[in-house]
């Protein structure tokens, strides 16, 4: 075992159960906000064996077709066969939702502030969609400024796709998982120390077969793109030996229990909430996003080299009612100074952070697999450095 | 706003619809370690609107009737009419179990140690029932080593479940949250600067009756139990004004939605795997519980006064492959030497970490409400300080 301290992230492919439950509630979002982008929705997908169950809470005056919806994703992750274990074109799709909770509702409508406090303001109006915590995180570890653990999780996650889709590894099937143990130095990443990934396959590949030639188009080009030393490297490729059966058929699924994948790979807390299948009204989507925004932009400010944030909202009110930041060590300012950097320069009303990263538009199901932050794609705002001047300035940099 | 650094954790009580997920998944649990303490378990839940739907995979010699213990977890949890919009005697109860995967199955029996490097020892013989990353926490903030927003929140959901179950307040209904910030000064807890509450009620009484008794039943008694000052204390009781309409009806639940209230209110970093419905060969659970156990023991052991740790874990595969300790400048001793200690005293394989925890028994429905971590209760073994000495003497303290 090396001297150094090992942290290890995860990530998993499309083919995933609770991916895919992520997705075909993030699918079904986008759809109802292509027709109505005031609808407010909130869905949860379970898939087994065979089956797939849709529920939760959407009011909308637009019509969408759930089943239509579901069965075109998960066709398109490539479980369009029984040979494979599920076929999205003949499994079962049963659709239990219903209305957002008119109490839930007038909270959200006519928050705390304009209900019980008359204030005038229009950003005052939203109120939060539930209570909770959620954090935001961001370190000079990768251009993106993201953990490289998580980093290399995902890209071993896509390529692993990839080769799949693409062919060059025809015996791979939807379903499988990596994991990457970085070896750091302090807080400084230095090598790779352990790659684990596990792939389902046809019965037809030998397991020789497919961990080489896993190792050699999948492993090997991912390492690659990251300047860390690999001394020890030990690669374990399907460590159970068989991974023949998988999906929902190996493993039922549920959306929102890929979280730790979703955001940091563990390497920042998190607050516990989910993102997909919620509409931006819930901040447990929203302000996550936000907080990456902030965390991100206050790096690239130089206002610390990692920064992690919590803030916290009370159901039916606006104003968050907790902020914490935490620089381990890192900062270039104390904390309390970049603290109210941050509260002058960052509106965290929820109406604020809809309007400021532009969340009511169809954008989410491209969200729900290898990872919510660190994608620099257009549509992802949460990931642009817009207020790095004004973080500077207002930190009087 | 007050200069101090304000860190939030929150908890649900049994009766919000993911934590009767959980309680479902782990009741069913309990009945099947009962009668088969060596099946597997794999079990999730989905509630909605008259309706509970559970999945998994469980392979077993024994029987249990799953509707029956369903419809009995719901009932007692208060769900037991539609005047509160839920009752465990009438929903629907649809079950989809199949049995755990042949190909996981011969990972976790026969492990990569004994399968692919002829290893005879018969601890390295049970594989992890999935690969994945998990933490343990332990802090110097309550006499249990908890951090002490979460052991608040806690405190409050119980009391708030309390009086409804004791009809102090029989207008209260089981659905509610709480939520708790604190004013830290560095990492030391100082005040309790906000509490959020939001719990289910009857239609007959007003918003100002039932903040007024909740305050004085609930929030009071509960906040004189811990030391904080609070000077500026903002109390929130039911902010959307109205909470008729709970449980199922007002939000869809699901197993393993609720994972940092399980923990430790996003005070540590979480590896993403929940608990409840799973059997302890698989390793989100029961690794999570030893890193609890390895770091409370720490703790105690006075190797750090706040101290984390990350394990990592690979398919079918016996030992860790990844093993990180972080103490935030709080340790005694240098990070590497207390890391070493820990390897010393703790097996980390999973057929160790059942047999020293004992963990193939029927405690689980007990650990699916107010906390798997700082209650300590007989059954809950992980929270035992039984190797204090054995620490102090491989650190050479
Ligand atoms: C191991 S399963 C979780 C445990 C499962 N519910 C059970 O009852 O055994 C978690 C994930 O591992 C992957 N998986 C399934 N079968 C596998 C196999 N034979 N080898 C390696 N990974 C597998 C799939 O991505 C699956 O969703
Ligand atoms: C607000 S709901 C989540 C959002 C919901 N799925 C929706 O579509 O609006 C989350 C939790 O808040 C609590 N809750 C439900 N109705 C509430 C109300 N009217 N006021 C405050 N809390 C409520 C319940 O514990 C519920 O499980």
């Amino acid at each position: 075992m090396s001297a150094l301290r090992q942290f290890t992230s995860e990530s998993v492919t499309e083919g995933h159960p609770d991916k895919i439950c992520d997705q075909v509630s993030d699918a079904i979002l986008d759809a109802l906000l292509t027709v109505d982008p005031t609808a407010r929705v909130a869905v949860e997908t379970l898939v087994t064996t065979g089956l797939v169950h849709v529920a939760g809470e959407v009011s909308t005056e637009g019509y969408v077709e759930i089943p239509a919806i579901v069965r075109n994703r998960i066709t398109s992750i490539g479980y369009d066969s029984s040979d494979v274990w599920f076929d999205g074109r003949s499994c079962g799709v049963s659709v239990s939702i219903g209305g957002q909770s008119p109490d839930i509702a007038q909270g959200v409508d006519d928050a705390f502030e304009t209900r019980e406090r008359a204030s005038l303001d229009e950003l005052d109006r939203q109120g939060a969609g539930d209570q909770g915590i959620m954090f935001g995180y961001a370190v000079r570890e990768t251009p993106e400024l993201m953990p490289v653990p998580i980093w290399v999780a995902h890209r071993l996650a896509e390529r692993l796709a990839e080769v799949r889709k693409q062919g060059e590894l025809d015996y791979l099937r939807p379903d499988g998982k990596t994991q990457v143990t970085v070896g750091y130095e302090g807080q400084v990443a230095r090598t790779i120390e352990t790659v684990v990934l596990s792939t389902q396959h046809s019965p037809k590949v030998s397991t020789e077969q497919l961990r080489a030639e896993v190792e050699e188009l999948v492993i090997r080009p991912t390492l690659d793109r990251v300047e860390l030393a690999r001394p020890d490297l030990r690669v374990l490729i399907n460590p159970t030996g068989r991974f023949e059966i998988g999906g929902p058929q190996g493993d039922a699924g549920l959306t929102g229990r890929k979280i730790i994948i979703d955001t940091y790979g563990g390497a920042s807390r998190h607050g516990g909430g989910a993102f997909s299948g919620k509409d931006p009204s819930k901040v447990d989507r929203s302000a996550a996003y936000a907080m990456r925004w902030v965390a991100k932009n206050a790096v690239a400010a130089g206002l610390a080299d990692r920064l992690e944030l919590q803030v916290a909202y009370a159901i039916g009110a606006a104003a968050p009612v907790g902020l914490y930041v935490e620089t381990f060590g890192t900062g270039h300012l104390p904390e309390e100074r970049i603290t109210e950097a941050i509260r002058e320069v960052f509106d965290l009303r929820p109406a604020a952070i809809i309007r400021d990263l532009d969340l009511l538009r169809p954008i989410y199901a491209n969200t729900a697999t290898y990872g919510h932050f660190g994608r620099e794609l257009p549509d992802f705002t949460w990931e642009r450095l817009d207020r790095v001047d004004d973080l500077r300035s207002a930190a009087g940099l």
